[in-house]
């Protein structure tokens, strides 16, 4: 139970957030207990004065309270949680193609498959601006090719980077695993699909809604 | 001179690009001699068959090839050489926080300040789609608050992670120190304009063009 050398650790989030969930399941994966506090980000609740004060001046979530320290971004906040367990690769390139993986998912997979299921399943899409309506058309061909290029990496490895399941790993599940939310077929996936199915399977593993 | 062990070490970039800028910069501050192999992105070099299927299936630049191994992602690229580095914070919670500010940048800075610069300096606002240019207010809007937002955290410290430089201060000078390029002030961030005086400073500093 408790963080790292007994210090308190909070997540500050919205546990509908993919990337709330991100820290949430690396966290249950290595047995650690977070504390959860959360914040609606629909109400705005992550931008009071006070929020930007203390927890993040940049309004997001999640953010990883360490003791009195905070850590926003999730993939740091995973980093954080696994540094020196078998979540990162000991192997210099694998390490550095773990973090690529994550690059990739923060750029090319997230803001695409991530932001269409938050203006579908969420927001709505009577409810988008123009400005947002306009960008669907290419927000769903990009998601598409993000997940094309995961189908296809996986056709001959369980896992993205090495043989083991690592931070990459969990990155890329958090949203792929509910892409069909927003109108993402998985089925056209079987690679990716499949490799899901293994994620889910491990142990210590925990869903997003728990 | 050379990779590690003696591996070799080749850019595959477009070298105006900050991205690419940042992976030259560490390999530069690390005494590391980098290849350089140059690809046209407004010509779509980095689309042809050949590239995607021995390079990089994503189609993108920087890629840091590693002897026979391709390392997408700028942030990926930079971690690998300076790995084991000063460039890198021996504190595992100010290692963290160095993604954090790498992450930050990838996702709040650069969309903003990046492709603004790449559309007014490169593509020309008259070569804009309209979708593209729906954007441009709230791209301005939101580099500006990540400009700010750097202007804070800089009021009373050297750079963004404890009292050295790291890969953080690199990811976020590259783009940042050509903002202007894309129409925004760096005169209203005066503590952002001496970081960027700082980083030049640093022994084994190259500039962009170099």
């Amino acid at each position: 139970m408790g963080g790292m050398n007994g210090e308190r650790l909070v997540l500050h989030e919205y546990s509908a957030s993919g990337n709330c969930y991100k820290v949430r399941l690396t966290a249950s994966l290595l047995g650690l207990n977070l504390e959860r506090r959360e914040y609606d980000i629909l109400k705005g609740e992550t931008r009071t004065p006070q929020f930007l004060a203390t927890v993040n001046a940049n309004g997001r979530i999640p953010v990883l309270q360490v003791g009195e320290r905070f850590l926003p971004e999730s993939n740091a906040a995973c980093f954080y949680l696994a540094d020196g367990s078998a979540l990162i690769p000991a192997d210099r390139f694998e390490r550095a193609d773990m973090l690529r993986w994550m690059g990739f998912e923060q750029y090319n997979h997230e803001p695409n498959i991530a932001t269409m299921r938050f203006w579908v399943a969420y927001v709505g899409e009577a409810n988008l601006t123009d400005a947002q309506r306009d960008q669907i058309p290419a927000k769903r061909i990009a998601g598409e090719a993000a997940l094309r290029l995961m189908d296809e990496h996986l056709g001959d490895r369980p896992y993205f980077v090495g043989n083991r399941l690592t931070l990459a790993d969990i990155a890329l599940y958090a949203y792929t695993h509910v892409a069909g939310e927003g109108g993402f077929r998985l089925g056209d996936y079987p690679n990716v699909e499949a490799w899901l199915d293994r994620v889910a399977a491990t142990p210590g593993y925990v869903a997003m809604e728990a």
